[in-house]
């Protein structure tokens, strides 16, 4: 892959809590797509430079970089990367990018964003060519703009999904006490979105705001999500951070935690949530506990097709992933394994749920109805 | 450790389902201990043959023998490997018991059986020696009687241990419908007593008379002995296993399980059940879903000193067995760590407890009182 380099970046918090970008397209149409690569993470920093579809083809299918939102990003910026060189008619032109989007499809098959991107970026694309065929224009010459608008498209779809994330922060920060103790599972940080994250959005704008506090962070079994990501961008931001392993969850609860923020997968239309393995389990413990259960996700996570959650199909994987570690086997080989990717947590154990339209709490369908009918009109194309 | 050979042991499942040993003499007073060392399991099943008490301290410090019965039965064994080469009086003999049991007094300063059987083991001679000082009767001829004597102590602990470990599987069997799912934490198995276990010698029975079930195993993080341990000795023993994460077993009590049985450390007058990390996190999950949740345990795990679980101090571990694996850093370096090493369910969460002295269900403060005065004048010597 001789069009991706790769440089180690500067281990110290970053100036600004919370802006770790994990993706961002540097310099005008000639220049490249940087990712922080999420596998050598905690060990090294490391950024890719992309410079070819290629090298972002293989950093979405190895996880380079990962999270809902970040993907669909690296897809729209990834299209930018295949078209830009691109020279010939119209015609031509719509088939390369269409090309060019079904090639990016096959580096995660099962991502939802990643389509959407991809779509998205095909619309903007027959959008701005069907008035240039209309009025018979010639496209040769527009082809420069052309291009230059996909870059703007891509680059809106990545200040929209910081939007989002910030608007979330801004619903949810006055939820955490100053002196208190959040918990957290998984990674729905800044490296899972634009940046910011969703459930670490919340944090990062209470600390922006004055507050001090520490999170538990769940490792999270069995990709270790929250050791590897989640204590490594909240330390950056220097937020204080307790990692524990997700068993000691309720033990720590017992002991004092005044909520619990996770991301999700999707929201079904009656508030049921599916989100990591693992994000049912700490819903439990938190109402033995009575610590107030929240989940963070913007609007376009919520899919109002699926009345509930009885409806979201749960991902299966590998048995490898908890089978073995390192190279190393930590179980009898062959021994069955059941490890569902994803469970869903029922509304009415969710204290409330934080969006990037505001914080709806108790949940209802009502509610969530007509937070989707506000949102959607609001943003260009949605999934 | 020249006295320290090794030999590769039969990946077969075992003739008779729960008869695996962790630990054994073979022979005479001059045979060897023989041990599975845990270390190499599940990937391979090595046998230590310890010929004296150096490879013993070793096997214990190095965790090639665990579980607190399965430790004090190596403390007795180890005992007799020191012991039985000495020549010379009765003074003489003391002195040198007394020094062997201090030196393996250090293998594992906080297991409380260690000590336990240690004593045991002196007292023993004590009660030997004394009627022949006081007959006058010439000791230095009684030495092999006395070595004979000792061998048999640490045979009686081996034998008492497994009889509890056998009444335990009779007092609970019957709880697991045929056909049926249990679910487990840990390692509660024979490899961490003399054998059959505790939480599984209930599986090992329901199995024996004929019930077909499965069982999923936690890996129970961080040191993962379910996934090493308990998937590994049901294997053996032909009984179904499904490894999953710890994270997972709410998800799984969902689906359909039909009973929790996990081990314990200690338990309190009350019933309050202290065990590995994350058992709490289950009861809390069975509750939700109503599935009952049963501790196995003999007497001898009963604390009738202590009121109730607050009393139970909780041992704090090493930050690195959280934060790193197999030689990888798997979360930041440095990053703090919460990794307490148990938890504590309240009696309430328990639906019974399975003893060798029978299934007290449900669990009062009378109850557990009144078999305790009844086991403990049953046993000759009780911690």
């Amino acid at each position: 892959m001789k069009s991706m380099a790769e440089s180690a970046a500067q281990f110290t918090p970053t100036a600004s809590p919370g802006s770790l970008r994990p993706i961002q397209w540097l310099g005008d149409l000639c220049g490249t797509v940087d990712m922080i690569d999420q596998t050598r993470l905690p060990a090294e920093h490391v950024i890719l430079h992309c410079r070819d579809v290629q090298s972002v083809f293989e950093a979405i299918r190895r996880l380079s970089i990962r999270g809902a939102p970040a993907i669909g990003i690296a897809a729209a910026m990834g299209t930018v990367l295949g078209i830009r060189d691109y020279e010939g008619d119209l015609e031509g032109f719509r088939l390369h990018l269409r090309k060019t989007c079904e090639y990016l499809a096959g580096a995660r098959p099962t991502a939802v964003n990643l389509f959407w991107a991809l779509n998205r970026m095909q619309n903007r694309a027959e959008e701005i060519l069907r008035p240039a065929e209309n009025t018979a224009q010639p496209v040769r010459t527009d082809l420069p703009q052309l291009k230059h608008l996909l870059l703007q498209e891509a680059l809106d779809i990545r200040d929209e999904d910081a939007a989002m994330c910030r608007a979330i922060g801004d619903a949810g920060w006055e939820l955490i006490p100053d002196g208190g103790a959040v918990l957290t599972h998984c990674n729905a940080g800044a490296l899972a979105t634009a940046e910011y994250g969703t459930a670490l959005a919340v944090m990062y704008t209470a600390q922006a705001r004055g507050r001090r506090f520490k999170v538990y962070v769940d490792e999270t079994r069995p990709l270790l999500q929250g050791a590897r990501l989640t204590a490594w961008e909240l330390n950056q931001a220097g937020i204080e951070v307790v990692l524990i392993c997700d068993s000691a969850a309720a033990h720590v609860m017992k002991q004092g935690v005044d909520l619990v923020i996770t991301g999700a997968d999707r929201i079904a239309s009656n508030g049921d949530s599916a989100n990591k393995i693992g994000t049912y389990s700490l819903a439990i413990a938190a109402k033995e506990h009575d610590v107030p259960f929240y989940i963070a996700a913007p609007h376009t996570t919520f899919d109002p097709a699926i009345p509930d959650g009885s409806h979201i199909p749960i991902e299966e994987r590998s048995a490898d992933e908890v089978r073995s570690g390192w190279g190393h086997s930590t179980a009898p080989s062959g021994v069955a394994c059941y490890n569902p990717a994803f469970d869903v947590t029922p509304a009415r154990l969710i204290r409330g749920l934080i969006t990037d339209h505001g914080l709806m709490a108790p949940i209802t369908i009502q509610k969530i109805a007509d937070m989707l009918s506000q949102a959607m009109p609001a943003i260009k194309s949605t999934p």
